[in-house]
């Protein structure tokens, strides 16, 4: 079982306003999600974003959102399938033309925010809205994975997957608590998000084994894990990933 | 000598607002001049449009603006050539993203109004925008050709695109009035556009002969002439287009 | 029992784009809802469009939206009922700016499509939504009305308004079908949207009168209706405008 | 001669990003330049600055600028005469409706960026400029004072003031250095810009004093000094506000 890629939400500032210390998290990632303008980034900050990836061997990942700069997309916004394919083929182009620029190319794509949330709702609305995303993004290109939320049973999206012809990476994170289903424990609840570095490692270094993960209410969770996503917002997140880069080192000397 | 390609901006709609006469001046057209969200049209318009163009065997041309939709790209903005580089690979790459859905690719590049404008001054800051243009188009495709204005000297463009390894289509206008350095008369002075049908259909057929156009002062004026924009804005302007695609077509004949 | 002041949504044209036949439907009305630019409108629109209303002497009524100027303000966003009060401020505020410049002054509020049908959502945040938005007129005009769907049970929301420290004006459609809870049937269903305008002029008449209005099923409507929206999208829908005008004329004759 | 007033801009933040120690600056200035939303701010970020500034007894002036979010205000853009006026209008209208709901108004005017320095420019364009805002001022309410740059020679814009019926604040900086004829001198040129805490609260107060100046050539500058713009950008910044704070304090008891 290969040790999940390390990826990251890189390139979120916007104008004179910064956010981020992607250069500091370059050094221990595999994958940067690059913000593609519509909720964060403008074509300055992507160019920058991406030269320092390639400066760092980083895969270069387009991370569009819904267009909602001030919510920064954390806000749902009631898209309709056919808008949102349009949306995202816009905004995988528009990453794609810069990282040319650079001497690089998009690899993979990772929806951003509520727009990552709400296709992952098990409803009509947010299977239509998984739909249109893999649409999109095997009309750009189907050779490039899709990054989506792994969960304890993940036939369904492997189903539709199949179906709409793309290939999935799945996610899993280790500063959030589960639920039995293997979703995330809404923010909103005490014990969702973990601070302590060890804990996080933990976590990582469970997932990364393939061992399964106790949920919240200890039932053991078989998560796959293609890919682990890690934080840069600040110094002690830039901290856990690298802590997390040197056990992931352990674990693959061993 | 070829005829000259008729261009046309199109996809200028903007969510629920519509602009132009898409569907009918594409049967006369063989390029489209999509724009690309920035001054105009949105991930659903360019959608459609790319549809309409693919449809009617027309090449596809990014035509990306300043970042200013509530003045339709028509207002300066003094952007420095790094951003101007970076805000055209942005949007060039959006288009082609949306191209891919519909089967097809960006084949050139025009850029919008003021933009146009500006980077055809000749000053300082014009060659700074001028060659920032280029550098944008070669690292996106060397091989797609951009258009700029055609005057009545055309060597120092034709000496820096040599320099900076990109191509370029000259454009013509059959319904503007031109000064003896083959450049457009200003708007705002009488006689500077075209409206009689047949004026215009005139000085397309002399252009697309290679003949001398006499300007305002009477001086001939030699234009290289690979393309001819058109406009597809209200019904006579599409009957114009129509006219002159005729004339071209009786040309081609002979 | 007064007859019913017409409300018409005007000022819905965008930089280059125009929308809806302003001038036309002014000499018909009372009431104008102008978009204050998150939605549909720009600083240079509502200046004309406020000056148009000054000139018919038409009360001028903010018509703030979300801000998606690409949807039109028609999806739903999930903003805060923080967040909805203060872009609430921020737009009425916006147009009162630029009615000074026409010795004018906002005199009523209408909020626009997704956010004024979400705030009449009968559900928990359909309440906290309708709750910033009535703090947000309390806070900028408390003696501004606040125009609010009609519905065949109004107590709830006289309540709230009263708690709030509003007034409210309930709003009536004439050429909508509504269900037996006096809501309006969704577009989306057959019959729901009335083209003929002797069926829109006779409903209006109707409503007007006081009497109750047939839901869908037979089910006899009192709906309170102090005021009623007509729409100036085209030729036909001023036409319908005129002909309630008239109508209601000969009500006021009687 | 009346000590000038501390103006300093705040409310740069914008969504998810944040600029500026505008908790820590309040302490120390007069005026609170909120930016509108066109540049910087949000309604949310402007209703949290209002507050601020309430809660410090802190007079509230708009601060307009260009509709340029990515470029922060800072790049000119050719807006007509009748747009600035418009834009201005907006702006300050949608600043005081947030005002509203903290119990406060807007005080005063200092528009942003490359707007401020392009109507300070002494050309055609620039004068139509100034006078466009000058117009919005008066339209909005006579009685706000607008914010101009401070020159060795005010007599035209005084002039122009009388003359559109406007009162003005004549504005100073104390970390630029002057050329001659009382202008900035510009950034891109060596020592245009002091950094020494000293130096900048030793020019505060010859300038506050009414004392002449020494531009950068020597010659003894007499600026007329209502107010002095000051930083919260960081922590340096912040400390020489609150020097020159005391420094005037100092002043104002001798």
């Amino acid at each position: 079982m290969p040790i999940p890629l390390l990826n990251c939400d890189v390139g979120e500032s916007f104008g004179a306003w910064k956010i981020g210390r992607d250069a500091d998290v370059m050094a221990y990632i595999d994958c940067a999600n690059i913000a593609c303008g519509f909720h964060a980034g403008d074509p300055d900050v992507m160019r920058r974003t991406v030269g320092l990836a390639v400066a760092n061997n980083v895969a270069i990942g387009a991370h569009p959102g819904y267009p909602d700069l001030v919510g920064f997309g954390r806000r749902s916004l009631a898209v309709s399938p056919s808008e949102a394919e349009n949306l995202l083929l816009y905004q995988i182009g528009a990453l794609d033309g810069v990282c040319r620029a650079e001497g690089s190319r998009v690899r993979y794509i990772k929806p951003h925010g509520a727009l990552y949330n709400d296709m992952a709702v098990n409803s009509p609305a947010g299977q239509d809205l998984l739909r249109a995303t893999m649409r999109a993004v095997r009309a750009y290109d189907a050779s490039l994975p899709l990054l989506v939320m792994s969960t304890a049973d993940t036939d369904d999206v492997r189903a539709l997957a199949a179906e709409e012809g793309v290939s999935l990476w799945f996610e899993v994170f280790a500063d959030r608590a589960y639920d039995q289903q293997g979703r995330l424990v809404s923010r909103r609840e005490p014990g969702a998000v973990h601070h302590d570095e060890s804990t996080i490692v933990a976590q990582a270094v469970t997932l990364a084994k393939g061992e399964p993960l106790a949920a919240r209410d200890g039932t053991p969770l078989q998560l796959p894990a293609d890919t682990l996503c890690v934080h840069g917002d600040n110094e002690s997140s830039v901290a856990a990933v690298r802590a997390i880069r040197e056990a992931f080192g352990r674990l693959e000397e061993a």
